[in-house]
Protein backbone atom coordinates (compact mmCIF):
# COMPACT_ATOMS: atom_id res chain seq x y z
CA UNK A 1 0.00 0.00 0.00
CA UNK A 2 1.60 3.20 -0.95
CA UNK A 3 0.82 5.89 1.35
CA UNK A 4 0.84 9.55 -0.88
CA UNK A 5 1.16 12.99 0.86
CA UNK A 6 0.02 15.71 2.40
CA UNK A 7 -0.08 19.78 0.99
CA UNK A 8 0.77 21.83 3.70
CA UNK A 9 0.15 25.27 2.01
CA UNK A 10 -3.45 23.83 1.30
CA UNK A 11 -6.80 25.42 3.41
CA UNK A 12 -7.63 21.62 3.52
CA UNK A 13 -6.36 20.55 7.20
CA UNK A 14 -4.15 17.75 7.43
CA UNK A 15 -6.23 15.44 9.08
CA UNK A 16 -8.69 15.98 6.43
CA UNK A 17 -6.08 15.53 3.97
CA UNK A 18 -4.90 12.30 5.24
CA UNK A 19 -8.59 10.46 5.18
CA UNK A 20 -8.66 11.80 1.26
CA UNK A 21 -5.78 9.55 0.66
CA UNK A 22 -6.93 6.53 2.81
CA UNK A 23 -10.34 6.79 1.29
CA UNK A 24 -8.87 7.11 -2.16
CA UNK A 25 -6.64 3.86 -1.32
CA UNK A 26 -9.81 1.76 -0.04
CA UNK A 27 -12.28 3.43 -3.20
CA UNK A 28 -9.71 2.45 -5.91
CA UNK A 29 -8.78 -1.42 -4.32
CA UNK A 30 -5.78 -0.54 -3.42
CA UNK A 31 -6.69 -1.26 0.41
CA UNK A 32 -9.79 -4.49 0.03
CA UNK A 33 -12.05 -5.58 2.70
CA UNK A 34 -10.71 -6.59 5.89
CA UNK A 35 -7.38 -5.50 5.35
CA UNK A 36 -5.89 -3.30 8.05
CA UNK A 37 -5.49 0.50 7.84
CA UNK A 38 -2.21 1.94 9.10
CA UNK A 39 -2.02 2.71 12.84
CA UNK A 40 -1.81 6.00 14.22
CA UNK A 41 1.86 5.14 14.90
CA UNK A 42 2.81 4.76 10.99
CA UNK A 43 0.40 7.87 9.62
CA UNK A 44 2.11 10.37 12.41
CA UNK A 45 5.45 9.22 11.08
CA UNK A 46 4.62 8.57 7.51
CA UNK A 47 2.72 12.48 7.11
CA UNK A 48 4.56 13.71 10.07
CA UNK A 49 1.57 14.80 12.12
CA UNK A 50 0.91 14.64 15.42
CA UNK A 51 -1.38 11.30 17.23
CA UNK A 52 -4.61 13.38 17.45
CA UNK A 53 -4.47 14.27 13.35
CA UNK A 54 -3.92 11.09 12.55
CA UNK A 55 -6.69 9.63 15.03
CA UNK A 56 -9.13 12.53 13.03
CA UNK A 57 -8.01 10.67 10.02
CA UNK A 58 -9.41 7.64 10.93
CA UNK A 59 -12.27 8.89 12.84
CA UNK A 60 -13.75 10.40 9.98
CA UNK A 61 -13.67 6.92 8.01
CA UNK A 62 -14.79 5.20 11.14
CA UNK A 63 -17.81 7.88 11.03
CA UNK A 64 -18.27 7.31 7.21
CA UNK A 65 -18.76 3.38 7.28
CA UNK A 66 -15.83 2.86 5.44
CA UNK A 67 -13.69 1.11 8.13
CA UNK A 68 -14.27 -0.05 11.08
CA UNK A 69 -12.09 -0.50 14.40
CA UNK A 70 -11.29 -3.85 15.88
CA UNK A 71 -10.26 -3.15 19.97
CA UNK A 72 -6.95 -3.79 20.35
CA UNK A 73 -6.40 -5.47 17.19
CA UNK A 74 -6.29 -2.03 14.88
CA UNK A 75 -8.68 -0.16 11.94
CA UNK A 76 -10.01 -2.63 9.53
CA UNK A 77 -11.69 -1.61 5.95
CA UNK A 78 -15.50 -2.55 6.92
CA UNK A 79 -16.41 -5.19 4.08
CA UNK A 80 -17.61 -3.99 1.02
CA UNK A 81 -19.49 -7.05 -0.07
CA UNK A 82 -22.83 -7.10 1.38
CA UNK A 83 -24.04 -10.60 2.86
CA UNK A 84 -27.21 -11.14 0.19
CA UNK A 85 -29.72 -12.59 1.97
CA UNK A 86 -33.02 -13.95 0.67
CA UNK A 87 -35.62 -14.56 2.75
CA UNK A 88 -37.59 -17.01 1.40
CA UNK A 89 -35.02 -19.30 0.69
CA UNK A 90 -32.69 -18.98 4.47
CA UNK A 91 -35.18 -20.39 6.17
CA UNK A 92 -36.64 -22.75 3.94
CA UNK A 93 -36.77 -25.98 5.61
CA UNK A 94 -33.90 -27.98 3.32
CA UNK A 95 -31.70 -25.63 5.29
CA UNK A 96 -33.07 -26.24 8.86
CA UNK A 97 -32.92 -30.03 8.25
CA UNK A 98 -29.10 -29.82 7.64
CA UNK A 99 -28.96 -27.76 11.04
CA UNK A 100 -27.29 -25.09 8.93
CA UNK A 101 -28.38 -20.98 10.49
CA UNK A 102 -29.23 -19.26 7.97
CA UNK A 103 -26.82 -16.29 9.01
CA UNK A 104 -23.79 -18.55 8.65
CA UNK A 105 -25.16 -20.11 5.43
CA UNK A 106 -25.21 -16.74 3.40
CA UNK A 107 -22.51 -15.35 4.99
CA UNK A 108 -20.30 -17.81 3.99
CA UNK A 109 -21.59 -17.44 -0.23
CA UNK A 110 -20.62 -14.01 0.16
CA UNK A 111 -17.17 -15.11 0.93
CA UNK A 112 -16.86 -14.07 4.59
CA UNK A 113 -16.03 -16.09 7.42
CA UNK A 114 -19.03 -16.03 9.71
CA UNK A 115 -19.31 -15.68 13.12
CA UNK A 116 -21.85 -15.68 16.37
CA UNK A 117 -21.20 -14.04 19.99
CA UNK A 118 -22.74 -12.41 22.73
CA UNK A 119 -25.17 -15.51 22.91
CA UNK A 120 -27.38 -15.19 26.47
CA UNK A 121 -30.96 -17.18 26.80
CA UNK A 122 -33.14 -15.79 29.65
CA UNK A 123 -36.56 -15.49 30.26
CA UNK A 124 -38.47 -12.23 31.34
CA UNK A 125 -42.18 -11.23 30.70
CA UNK A 126 -42.94 -9.55 27.54
CA UNK A 127 -42.70 -5.99 26.32
CA UNK A 128 -45.65 -4.30 24.43
CA UNK A 129 -44.90 -5.04 21.32
CA UNK A 130 -43.41 -8.43 21.91
CA UNK A 131 -46.93 -8.77 23.57
CA UNK A 132 -49.03 -8.02 20.65
CA UNK A 133 -46.75 -9.81 17.72
CA UNK A 134 -46.97 -12.84 19.86
CA UNK A 135 -50.30 -12.10 21.11
CA UNK A 136 -49.50 -13.56 24.45
CA UNK A 137 -50.67 -11.79 27.84
CA UNK A 138 -48.26 -9.76 30.03
CA UNK A 139 -48.15 -11.97 32.85
CA UNK A 140 -46.55 -14.69 29.84
CA UNK A 141 -42.96 -15.86 30.67
CA UNK A 142 -41.03 -15.70 27.23
CA UNK A 143 -37.91 -17.18 26.48
CA UNK A 144 -35.43 -15.12 25.32
CA UNK A 145 -32.30 -15.54 23.27
CA UNK A 146 -30.19 -13.07 21.57
CA UNK A 147 -26.97 -13.05 19.93
CA UNK A 148 -24.71 -11.02 17.32
CA UNK A 149 -23.46 -12.14 14.32
CA UNK A 150 -20.21 -11.36 12.91
CA UNK A 151 -18.71 -11.26 9.50
CA UNK A 152 -14.92 -11.71 9.33
CA UNK A 153 -15.09 -10.67 13.01
CA UNK A 154 -17.05 -7.36 12.01
CA UNK A 155 -20.06 -7.32 13.87
CA UNK A 156 -23.01 -6.96 11.54
CA UNK A 157 -26.16 -7.63 13.18
CA UNK A 158 -27.94 -7.89 16.58
CA UNK A 159 -30.50 -10.51 17.39
CA UNK A 160 -33.34 -11.27 20.14
CA UNK A 161 -35.63 -13.98 19.70
CA UNK A 162 -38.40 -14.37 21.80
CA UNK A 163 -40.87 -17.68 22.04
CA UNK A 164 -43.43 -18.07 24.27
CA UNK A 165 -42.89 -19.98 27.33
CA UNK A 166 -45.16 -22.84 27.01
CA UNK A 167 -43.78 -23.88 23.92
CA UNK A 168 -39.90 -23.03 25.07
CA UNK A 169 -39.80 -23.61 28.66
CA UNK A 170 -38.53 -26.98 29.47
CA UNK A 171 -37.46 -27.94 26.27
CA UNK A 172 -34.17 -27.32 24.42
CA UNK A 173 -35.24 -23.76 23.41
CA UNK A 174 -34.65 -22.40 26.62
CA UNK A 175 -30.48 -24.07 26.05
CA UNK A 176 -27.73 -21.98 25.21
CA UNK A 177 -27.19 -25.60 22.02
CA UNK A 178 -30.31 -25.42 20.57
CA UNK A 179 -29.14 -28.94 18.71
CA UNK A 180 -29.33 -29.13 15.27
CA UNK A 181 -31.75 -27.11 13.07
CA UNK A 182 -31.54 -24.53 15.69
CA UNK A 183 -35.00 -22.88 17.43
CA UNK A 184 -37.13 -23.57 14.50
CA UNK A 185 -36.20 -27.34 14.71
CA UNK A 186 -37.00 -27.38 17.89
CA UNK A 187 -40.59 -25.20 18.05
CA UNK A 188 -41.85 -28.15 15.14
CA UNK A 189 -40.34 -30.88 17.84
CA UNK A 190 -42.81 -29.20 19.80
CA UNK A 191 -45.55 -29.75 17.16
CA UNK A 192 -45.66 -26.55 15.79
CA UNK A 193 -45.07 -26.89 12.44
CA UNK A 194 -43.92 -23.64 10.59
CA UNK A 195 -46.16 -22.77 7.80
CA UNK A 196 -45.29 -19.03 6.68
CA UNK A 197 -43.05 -15.74 8.07
CA UNK A 198 -43.84 -12.22 8.04
CA UNK A 199 -40.84 -9.41 8.25
CA UNK A 200 -40.89 -5.86 8.05
CA UNK A 201 -38.32 -3.67 7.34
CA UNK A 202 -38.28 -0.16 8.55
CA UNK A 203 -34.08 1.93 8.68
CA UNK A 204 -33.64 4.16 10.88
CA UNK A 205 -30.64 6.12 12.66
CA UNK A 206 -29.50 3.68 15.38
CA UNK A 207 -29.24 4.29 19.08
CA UNK A 208 -26.26 4.90 21.39
CA UNK A 209 -26.21 1.24 22.18
CA UNK A 210 -27.05 -0.08 18.88
CA UNK A 211 -23.79 2.14 17.54
CA UNK A 212 -21.71 0.31 20.05
CA UNK A 213 -22.70 -3.32 19.62
CA UNK A 214 -22.51 -2.59 16.04
CA UNK A 215 -19.33 -0.44 16.27
CA UNK A 216 -20.98 2.19 13.61
CA UNK A 217 -19.39 5.25 12.42
CA UNK A 218 -21.90 8.24 13.49
CA UNK A 219 -23.52 8.45 9.90
CA UNK A 220 -24.25 5.24 9.46
CA UNK A 221 -28.02 3.61 9.78
CA UNK A 222 -29.60 0.30 10.51
CA UNK A 223 -31.89 -1.81 9.19
CA UNK A 224 -34.13 -3.28 11.25
CA UNK A 225 -35.97 -6.45 10.45
CA UNK A 226 -38.61 -8.15 12.89
CA UNK A 227 -39.44 -11.05 11.75
CA UNK A 228 -42.60 -13.25 12.77
CA UNK A 229 -42.99 -16.95 12.70
CA UNK A 230 -46.32 -18.76 12.01
CA UNK A 231 -47.44 -22.46 12.65
CA UNK A 232 -50.34 -24.14 10.62
CA UNK A 233 -53.18 -22.85 13.35
CA UNK A 234 -52.15 -19.07 12.57
CA UNK A 235 -50.05 -19.21 15.86
CA UNK A 236 -47.31 -16.60 16.26
CA UNK A 237 -44.65 -19.23 17.69
CA UNK A 238 -41.74 -16.89 17.66
CA UNK A 239 -40.82 -13.01 16.84
CA UNK A 240 -37.18 -12.31 16.19
CA UNK A 241 -36.01 -8.58 16.06
CA UNK A 242 -33.15 -8.31 14.30
CA UNK A 243 -30.69 -4.96 13.77
CA UNK A 244 -28.64 -4.64 11.11
CA UNK A 245 -25.63 -2.64 9.94
CA UNK A 246 -27.40 -0.75 7.03
CA UNK A 247 -23.70 -1.10 4.98
CA UNK A 248 -22.92 -4.92 4.99
CA UNK A 249 -26.93 -5.83 4.10
CA UNK A 250 -28.53 -6.79 0.87
CA UNK A 251 -31.99 -7.97 1.56
CA UNK A 252 -33.62 -10.09 -0.96
CA UNK A 253 -37.25 -11.06 -1.36
CA UNK A 254 -39.41 -12.59 -4.35
CA UNK A 255 -43.11 -12.95 -4.43
CA UNK A 256 -45.34 -14.23 -6.96
CA UNK A 257 -47.16 -12.05 -9.61
CA UNK A 258 -50.47 -13.63 -8.33
CA UNK B 1 -51.65 24.67 20.81
CA UNK B 2 -49.65 26.10 23.66
CA UNK B 3 -46.21 26.94 22.87
CA UNK B 4 -44.35 27.52 26.45
CA UNK B 5 -41.53 29.71 27.24
CA UNK B 6 -38.00 29.95 27.34
CA UNK B 7 -35.77 30.35 30.27
CA UNK B 8 -32.43 33.41 29.41
CA UNK B 9 -30.59 32.42 32.33
CA UNK B 10 -30.03 28.58 30.50
CA UNK B 11 -27.52 27.48 29.33
CA UNK B 12 -29.34 25.80 26.99
CA UNK B 13 -29.41 28.15 23.93
CA UNK B 14 -32.95 29.76 23.13
CA UNK B 15 -33.20 27.80 20.07
CA UNK B 16 -32.49 24.47 21.25
CA UNK B 17 -35.08 25.20 24.00
CA UNK B 18 -37.79 26.49 21.22
CA UNK B 19 -36.87 23.22 19.36
CA UNK B 20 -37.66 21.06 22.84
CA UNK B 21 -41.19 23.05 23.29
CA UNK B 22 -41.88 22.32 20.03
CA UNK B 23 -40.79 18.74 19.75
CA UNK B 24 -42.62 18.08 23.15
CA UNK B 25 -45.69 19.34 21.50
CA UNK B 26 -45.44 16.82 18.56
CA UNK B 27 -44.23 14.04 21.27
CA UNK B 28 -47.53 14.52 22.87
CA UNK B 29 -50.12 14.90 20.05
CA UNK B 30 -50.61 18.90 20.59
CA UNK B 31 -49.51 19.06 17.54
CA UNK B 32 -50.17 16.18 15.26
CA UNK B 33 -49.10 14.69 11.86
CA UNK B 34 -49.87 16.73 8.93
CA UNK B 35 -50.46 19.86 11.06
CA UNK B 36 -49.01 23.25 10.31
CA UNK B 37 -45.99 24.90 13.10
CA UNK B 38 -45.72 28.25 14.15
CA UNK B 39 -44.05 30.33 11.43
CA UNK B 40 -40.84 31.83 11.94
CA UNK B 41 -42.87 35.50 12.71
CA UNK B 42 -44.73 33.60 15.34
CA UNK B 43 -41.87 32.43 16.88
CA UNK B 44 -40.15 35.71 17.26
CA UNK B 45 -43.31 36.99 18.34
CA UNK B 46 -43.80 34.85 20.97
CA UNK B 47 -40.29 34.06 22.17
CA UNK B 48 -39.14 37.19 21.86
CA UNK B 49 -36.06 35.93 19.49
CA UNK B 50 -34.39 36.68 16.55
CA UNK B 51 -35.32 35.19 13.30
CA UNK B 52 -32.32 33.42 12.79
CA UNK B 53 -33.00 31.50 16.25
CA UNK B 54 -36.53 30.72 15.06
CA UNK B 55 -35.12 29.32 11.78
CA UNK B 56 -32.51 27.67 14.06
CA UNK B 57 -35.34 26.09 16.05
CA UNK B 58 -37.30 24.75 12.97
CA UNK B 59 -33.69 23.48 11.09
CA UNK B 60 -33.31 21.33 14.32
CA UNK B 61 -36.57 19.46 14.13
CA UNK B 62 -35.72 19.16 10.52
CA UNK B 63 -32.79 17.63 10.76
CA UNK B 64 -34.42 15.29 13.21
CA UNK B 65 -37.59 14.27 10.74
CA UNK B 66 -40.30 15.56 12.71
CA UNK B 67 -40.94 18.47 10.33
CA UNK B 68 -41.09 18.77 6.88
CA UNK B 69 -40.92 22.40 5.05
CA UNK B 70 -43.42 22.57 1.72
CA UNK B 71 -41.85 25.54 -0.14
CA UNK B 72 -43.98 28.42 0.01
CA UNK B 73 -46.08 27.31 2.34
CA UNK B 74 -45.05 26.44 5.82
CA UNK B 75 -43.37 23.91 8.29
CA UNK B 76 -45.15 20.86 8.93
CA UNK B 77 -45.42 18.07 11.23
CA UNK B 78 -43.92 15.09 9.36
CA UNK B 79 -46.47 11.90 9.70
CA UNK B 80 -45.19 9.55 12.00
CA UNK B 81 -47.96 6.64 10.96
CA UNK B 82 -45.92 5.08 8.25
CA UNK B 83 -47.08 3.93 4.96
CA UNK B 84 -47.24 -0.33 5.07
CA UNK B 85 -46.60 -1.60 2.01
CA UNK B 86 -46.82 -5.42 2.12
CA UNK B 87 -44.88 -6.66 -1.43
CA UNK B 88 -46.77 -9.71 -1.79
CA UNK B 89 -50.00 -7.86 -1.98
CA UNK B 90 -49.56 -4.76 -3.22
CA UNK B 91 -48.52 -6.36 -6.78
CA UNK B 92 -51.68 -8.71 -6.83
CA UNK B 93 -53.41 -8.80 -9.98
CA UNK B 94 -56.81 -8.10 -8.67
CA UNK B 95 -55.35 -4.29 -8.04
CA UNK B 96 -53.98 -3.71 -11.44
CA UNK B 97 -57.46 -5.38 -12.62
CA UNK B 98 -59.15 -2.73 -10.73
CA UNK B 99 -56.50 0.06 -12.08
CA UNK B 100 -55.11 1.37 -8.60
CA UNK B 101 -51.99 1.84 -8.06
CA UNK B 102 -50.26 0.04 -5.50
CA UNK B 103 -49.12 3.11 -3.64
CA UNK B 104 -51.83 4.90 -3.92
CA UNK B 105 -53.99 2.17 -2.24
CA UNK B 106 -51.64 1.86 0.87
CA UNK B 107 -51.25 5.42 1.30
CA UNK B 108 -54.96 5.39 1.63
CA UNK B 109 -55.28 2.76 3.78
CA UNK B 110 -52.64 4.21 6.19
CA UNK B 111 -55.28 7.10 6.08
CA UNK B 112 -53.13 9.76 4.54
CA UNK B 113 -53.89 11.52 1.15
CA UNK B 114 -51.71 10.30 -1.46
CA UNK B 115 -50.29 12.10 -4.61
CA UNK B 116 -48.03 11.93 -7.82
CA UNK B 117 -45.99 15.04 -8.99
CA UNK B 118 -42.88 15.14 -10.98
CA UNK B 119 -43.90 12.78 -13.61
CA UNK B 120 -41.39 12.35 -16.03
CA UNK B 121 -41.63 9.81 -19.39
CA UNK B 122 -38.11 9.53 -21.68
CA UNK B 123 -36.54 7.14 -23.77
CA UNK B 124 -32.46 6.56 -22.98
CA UNK B 125 -29.76 4.36 -23.27
CA UNK B 126 -29.86 1.98 -19.76
CA UNK B 127 -26.52 2.40 -17.53
CA UNK B 128 -24.53 -0.31 -15.90
CA UNK B 129 -26.61 -1.76 -13.32
CA UNK B 130 -30.19 -0.91 -15.27
CA UNK B 131 -28.43 -3.46 -18.02
CA UNK B 132 -27.14 -5.88 -15.80
CA UNK B 133 -31.11 -6.07 -13.85
CA UNK B 134 -33.00 -6.20 -17.09
CA UNK B 135 -30.66 -8.03 -19.06
CA UNK B 136 -30.24 -5.92 -22.50
CA UNK B 137 -27.77 -4.38 -24.29
CA UNK B 138 -25.70 -0.96 -23.73
CA UNK B 139 -26.69 0.21 -27.31
CA UNK B 140 -30.63 -1.04 -26.39
CA UNK B 141 -33.04 1.94 -25.92
CA UNK B 142 -35.31 1.51 -22.61
CA UNK B 143 -38.32 3.37 -21.65
CA UNK B 144 -37.76 5.81 -18.43
CA UNK B 145 -40.57 6.79 -16.48
CA UNK B 146 -39.60 8.60 -12.78
CA UNK B 147 -41.98 10.25 -10.51
CA UNK B 148 -42.65 11.44 -7.22
CA UNK B 149 -45.18 10.13 -4.52
CA UNK B 150 -46.44 12.16 -2.04
CA UNK B 151 -48.14 11.31 1.56
CA UNK B 152 -50.37 14.06 2.92
CA UNK B 153 -48.68 16.46 0.38
CA UNK B 154 -45.14 15.47 1.90
CA UNK B 155 -42.73 13.23 -0.81
CA UNK B 156 -41.84 10.36 0.40
CA UNK B 157 -40.33 8.20 -2.64
CA UNK B 158 -38.79 8.70 -6.12
CA UNK B 159 -39.47 6.04 -8.29
CA UNK B 160 -37.53 5.22 -11.71
CA UNK B 161 -39.23 2.60 -13.65
CA UNK B 162 -36.90 1.19 -16.38
CA UNK B 163 -38.99 -0.91 -19.58
CA UNK B 164 -36.93 -2.49 -22.63
CA UNK B 165 -37.81 -0.87 -25.29
CA UNK B 166 -39.05 -3.66 -27.95
CA UNK B 167 -41.73 -4.13 -25.05
CA UNK B 168 -42.52 -0.52 -24.41
CA UNK B 169 -41.92 1.46 -27.62
CA UNK B 170 -45.11 2.58 -29.70
CA UNK B 171 -47.45 1.41 -26.66
CA UNK B 172 -48.82 3.28 -23.90
CA UNK B 173 -46.05 2.70 -21.41
CA UNK B 174 -43.89 5.11 -23.17
CA UNK B 175 -46.62 7.89 -22.73
CA UNK B 176 -47.56 9.66 -19.72
CA UNK B 177 -51.09 8.23 -19.32
CA UNK B 178 -50.65 4.40 -19.08
CA UNK B 179 -54.24 3.59 -18.52
CA UNK B 180 -56.04 1.48 -16.36
CA UNK B 181 -53.78 -1.10 -14.47
CA UNK B 182 -50.67 1.35 -14.87
CA UNK B 183 -47.57 -0.11 -16.81
CA UNK B 184 -47.96 -3.76 -15.45
CA UNK B 185 -51.49 -4.26 -17.14
CA UNK B 186 -49.81 -3.00 -20.43
CA UNK B 187 -46.70 -5.20 -20.08
CA UNK B 188 -49.33 -7.85 -19.99
CA UNK B 189 -51.12 -7.01 -22.61
CA UNK B 190 -47.97 -6.82 -24.67
CA UNK B 191 -48.01 -10.59 -24.03
CA UNK B 192 -45.33 -10.88 -21.56
CA UNK B 193 -47.69 -12.10 -18.74
CA UNK B 194 -46.14 -11.75 -15.29
CA UNK B 195 -44.62 -14.29 -13.08
CA UNK B 196 -43.23 -13.07 -10.29
CA UNK B 197 -41.25 -9.83 -8.29
CA UNK B 198 -37.63 -9.65 -7.01
CA UNK B 199 -37.21 -6.78 -4.89
CA UNK B 200 -33.82 -5.74 -3.18
CA UNK B 201 -33.61 -3.59 -0.33
CA UNK B 202 -30.43 -1.24 1.04
CA UNK B 203 -30.58 1.62 3.52
CA UNK B 204 -28.05 4.19 3.67
CA UNK B 205 -27.69 7.78 4.08
CA UNK B 206 -29.09 10.23 1.30
CA UNK B 207 -27.41 12.05 -1.40
CA UNK B 208 -27.61 15.47 -1.83
CA UNK B 209 -30.09 15.51 -4.81
CA UNK B 210 -32.23 12.86 -2.94
CA UNK B 211 -32.17 14.61 0.04
CA UNK B 212 -33.65 17.94 -1.74
CA UNK B 213 -35.95 15.85 -3.31
CA UNK B 214 -37.38 14.33 -0.60
CA UNK B 215 -36.85 17.54 1.32
CA UNK B 216 -35.32 15.34 4.20
CA UNK B 217 -33.24 16.49 7.45
CA UNK B 218 -29.33 15.79 7.63
CA UNK B 219 -30.01 13.01 9.74
CA UNK B 220 -32.18 11.15 8.06
CA UNK B 221 -31.78 8.14 6.00
CA UNK B 222 -33.77 6.42 3.08
CA UNK B 223 -34.15 2.67 2.05
CA UNK B 224 -34.11 1.85 -1.64
CA UNK B 225 -35.68 -0.79 -2.72
CA UNK B 226 -35.21 -1.88 -6.45
CA UNK B 227 -37.96 -3.95 -7.99
CA UNK B 228 -37.45 -6.58 -11.25
CA UNK B 229 -40.77 -7.65 -12.68
CA UNK B 230 -40.41 -11.43 -14.64
CA UNK B 231 -42.74 -12.93 -16.63
CA UNK B 232 -43.52 -16.57 -17.49
CA UNK B 233 -40.45 -16.82 -19.90
CA UNK B 234 -38.42 -16.09 -17.32
CA UNK B 235 -37.71 -12.07 -18.76
CA UNK B 236 -36.38 -9.20 -16.64
CA UNK B 237 -39.43 -7.11 -18.35
CA UNK B 238 -39.33 -3.75 -15.52
CA UNK B 239 -36.89 -2.34 -12.94
CA UNK B 240 -38.14 -0.01 -10.74
CA UNK B 241 -35.76 1.78 -8.41
CA UNK B 242 -36.91 3.48 -5.53
CA UNK B 243 -35.49 5.86 -3.07
CA UNK B 244 -37.94 5.89 0.35
CA UNK B 245 -37.89 8.75 3.20
CA UNK B 246 -37.16 5.92 5.75
CA UNK B 247 -39.45 7.50 8.43
CA UNK B 248 -42.49 7.24 5.84
CA UNK B 249 -42.69 3.19 5.26
CA UNK B 250 -42.78 0.01 7.36
CA UNK B 251 -42.11 -2.72 4.20
CA UNK B 252 -43.83 -5.81 4.80
CA UNK B 253 -43.08 -9.29 3.11
CA UNK B 254 -44.56 -12.38 3.85
CA UNK B 255 -43.31 -15.87 2.82
CA UNK B 256 -43.80 -19.71 3.39
CA UNK B 257 -41.98 -22.14 5.47
CA UNK B 258 -41.67 -24.42 2.52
Amino acid sequence: MQLGTIDRTSDRPPSKQIADDLRGLIQSSRLVAGEQLPSEAKLMDHYGVARMTARQALQELKSEGLVVSEHGRGVFVRRTVPVRRLASDRFARRYRDQGKAAFLAEAEKSGATPSVDSIQVTEDYPDVEVQQRLRVPEDEIVIVRSRRYLSDGIPVETAVSYIPGDIGKGTKIAEMDTGPGGIYARIEDAGHTLEHFTEEVTARMPTERERDQLQLGTSVPIMRVVRTAYDFQGRAVEVCDTIKAAPAFVLEYDFPAR
